[in-house]
């Protein structure tokens, strides 16, 4: 069996303020195009779909269509799971009726033992879920960790497993090992949040989502397939596309990237160069473009002249403050991890630190806060 | 043909703070048993399903748990619509599949003229819609009121009528002639948000919602079935249910009552009776509950010492205030009218009057906005 692995669509994402979803409805009919021509027999999306738990009305009207056309016009099976950016319940309506046509859209931790055999395969559909939902699904108060409760999961769906077909699994989580790039908003507590990758082990393959670079992990029967579009400057050297996965015989995969509507662009240049027609002729203009300018002078009414030849500029640094100011967006993405970044945020307001109970009191309610959807 | 008529459910509303969803989990419960009672073959909900286009959580899971428990277990086939409450975009996720289990939900202006035959009656779905989504529809820049773009609906409905089948109308609109209660809280400018009852004459039935009151319209075609439950004070003495329509041979209504969880209650009495067993004992003291109080001093700590006795206080009046207050709480409502509303606050403000241009310019404006989702 052969079939298309997609995940981290994020519709009704914003990348500077710019609203992205042209450049999203452009690389989803890409995906659909390539499904086509690649002949596959379903297309699998691991998880991610929107990137708010209540998405924009525009942002629900292009996912509700494009489904509709894919499915229901092009009669292509749909394996699906719900990522942490969505609402599992909102995007729950209507699933139960989804799998008269094979749309299978799973959004709970009980539907993971509810697998979908297809053309010899056994599909085992992951959603992600927080450390509670295991605890009650499983009734163990010992499960604290993602960890823990991924390999809980993982061997109630080997009891499952029917030996005379292969296995996927679609899932939505960071594994260990794997690298992070910057657009992968949801906040981390230690790394309890990754699991290894010999738990993978069971299953022929494993279509991941969460991680927005399709080369975060190179394990031989795992793959994330990264986001179809690149969501930050830190993306700008990441291939994008999607997987073909084909099962027929061994594992076999071919990646095929898929041109965006506007590329993430960097230039390096002083002002008169950009304002220049020689220059910016030579560029894509219409690219989100982060400049980096060579001039050390002040320049008065900077973005609104660039902005009318450059209509997509994400950013401006000068270039001669470029070491320094990378330096300093390092730090802010090291303060990631809430815990510090409140312990950052009193300490700077008081001038004190955090006293040992409220260091685990603000632990703990972070904790409870990241449990909660 | 026998089916049931219900609307303006409005999951996850607000009384006064309390959150109604046990009292709506339980009414509509109560609808599914006299589904069954009644051996209705379909269950018609027009409009209003949820309070807010965009629900809380909890609204979504019990509207979902409830419609795959009516539609898939209990098989009744489920015609329904949006309302003015509902978001059109979000409520359409999923409704191309419901079709394949007799669930037709219907959102959107264009398919009005889709009518689903059932057991020799032609159900036509008029979800709730702007008249900008007429003008659209129809390319008529002439349509600006709603009693316009429904005439034309209507004529557009007669074309595709079956001269041997029997016609209902599904629909949610301010049919004139009908009674406002006080729930209902779309805004409305000058009238023209409603329709003449006449137009409505084609139907066999019209099963309609957005007035709270069943009584509020007796045409011998056309029944509001008002709201399962009471949403505000002045539905106290209103009769709360469900409409049994049978078509059979000529239209036969029954309007089958749903007991509350808890009802909504007036009391008049001094607090020393409040407090006493006596006589709290011979009330139902878990109603919604609404208190003149006879007393004329001032009582420190009332309000908690109430709430202990009586957990669903609605709200304390003086009663000797009571006349004063009712005048005032009517000229509150007169001032509905958003535009007479702005106009108040303005002249409150500023201690001057509108101009003749500001007024134009802000009635341009309401009427704009109330033009979009």
């Amino acid at each position: 069996m052969r079939f298309l692995h997609t995940a981290d669509w994020h519709i009704g994402k914003k990348l500077q303020g710019y609203d992205l979803i042209e450049d999203q409805r452009h690389v989803l009919s890409s995906i659909l195009n390539i499904a086509k021509e690649e002949k596959v027999e379903a297309i699998v999306i691991a998880g991610d779909l929107y990137d708010r738990s209540v998405p924009a009305v525009d942002a629900v009207a292009l996912y509700n269509e494009l489904i509709v056309d894919w499915n229901l016009k092009e009669r292509i099976p749909i394996f699906a799971i719900s990522g942490n950016h969505d609402s599992s319940t909102r995007l729950s309506a209507g699933t139960p009726w989804f799998s008269y046509s094979n749309y299978f859209l799973r959004t709970q931790l009980a539907e993971a033992f509810e697998p979908v055999e297809f053309n010899n395969i056994q599909f085992f559909f992951l959603p992600y879920f927080e450390p509670i939902a295991a605890r009650l699904y499983f009734e163990d108060d010992s499960i604290r960790t993602i960890q823990q409760a991924v390999a809980k999961v993982i061997d109630k769906m080997e009891e499952l497993f029917d030996s005379g077909k292969k296995h996927v699994l679609i899932s939505h989580f960071f594994v260990m090992g794997s690298v992070k790039s910057d657009s992968e908003t949801k906040i981390e507590v230690g790394g309890l949040d990754s699991i290894p990758g010999e738990l993978l082990a069971p299953f022929d393959y494993v279509a991941l989502g969460h991680l927005h670079n399709q080369a975060a992990l190179r394990q031989d029967n795992a793959r994330y397939s990264g986001s179809p579009l690149k969501f930050s400057l830190s993306e700008i050297n990441q291939k994008k596309g999607v997987w073909i996965v084909d099962l027929a015989t061994d594992l076999e995969l071919n990646f095929r990237e898929i041109e965006p509507l506007h590329d993430i662009e960097e230039i390096t240049a002083s002002f008169k160069e950009l304002l220049d027609p020689a220059f910016y002729q030579s560029i894509n203009r219409e690219n989100y473009i982060h400049i980096y300018l060579t001039d050390r002078t002040i320049i008065p009414n900077m973005m609104n002249q660039l902005r009318q030849i450059y209509p997509r500029i994400l950013g401006i640094e000068r270039a001669n403050g470029r070491a320094e100011q990378t330096k300093r967006k390092r730090k802010v993405l090291e303060m990631k991890d809430p815990q510090k970044l409140a312990e950052a945020f009193f300490s700077e307001m008081t001038e004190e630190q955090l006293t040992a109970n409220q260091e685990k009191w603000l632990g703990e309610t972070l904790q409870e806060i990241m449990e909660m959807e």
